[in-house]
């Protein structure tokens, strides 16, 4: 081949390569971005079940205290 | 320049340009797959948001009738 | 004694079993009202409780129901 | 009549009296127990309804807990 077939050869690779290297730099911001709105979507989720946990043992706490009462109402029934 | 040194630009751009497309496919997979876990992440999410206001229902519901057995129980203590 | 003086107390006596047996009456009739008095109060009494037993078991319905509902919360926080 | 007939009399509603007297004392002994009775279940009615005044207390308490923690829960579900 000649010198000005390899010359365009390598322009024309070389801006294939400056395409592709720049869709590189958009698909890496694309996935930070994306992993970004995972890990916080995580926390949220985590910081969300953490607020139900708490709820689930308040709720306990009500049907204990329930159960008490009915307790007390059924001794108040049996004993007089 | 000479063209040897053409061809020899061209060779070490074209092995650039296979690198960096291999890196592009293994990006898009990786995005792909990212993309998926943050849907079904966002479909466990509905659903479990949608049982919880089924929850919440029912919970209203128990409340009310707590309150009518509140309401039955003053009316029993005011009516004798 | 004399005769006049033993009629004398026979009237005397006569006045007295009068007025004992006129206050026998009353207290008969007083007694009368005051068992139905008691019993009455011992039907109401009973009715009262019967309604408190009754609810007593609502009680129990709901306090079961809540803790279904709890449950589900709980299974809802571990399966997911 | 003669004295012999009112000395008869006499005697006749003397015994009469004594008798009606015992029945008077007989009967006041009664109706004190019964006065005491009454008296003492209206004292266990008014404890039994002070009781039950305290558990429907308790239950209001229990009820509002029972609103602010679903309350919680709604908020929860409306703020993510």
């Amino acid at each position: 081949e000649s010198a000005n077939e390899f010359q365009s050869q390598r322009d024309s690779l070389s801006l294939k390569l400056q395409n592709s290297e720049s869709r590189n730099r958009t698909l890496e911001a694309h996935l930070g971005e994306l992993e970004q709105r995972l890990e916080s979507s995580q926390q949220e989720r985590e910081a969300f079940r953490k607020s139900l946990r708490s709820l689930l043992e308040l709720l306990d706490g009500k049907i204990f205290e329930l159960t008490e009462l009915r307790d007390t109402l059924a001794k108040l029934l049996e004993g007089s």
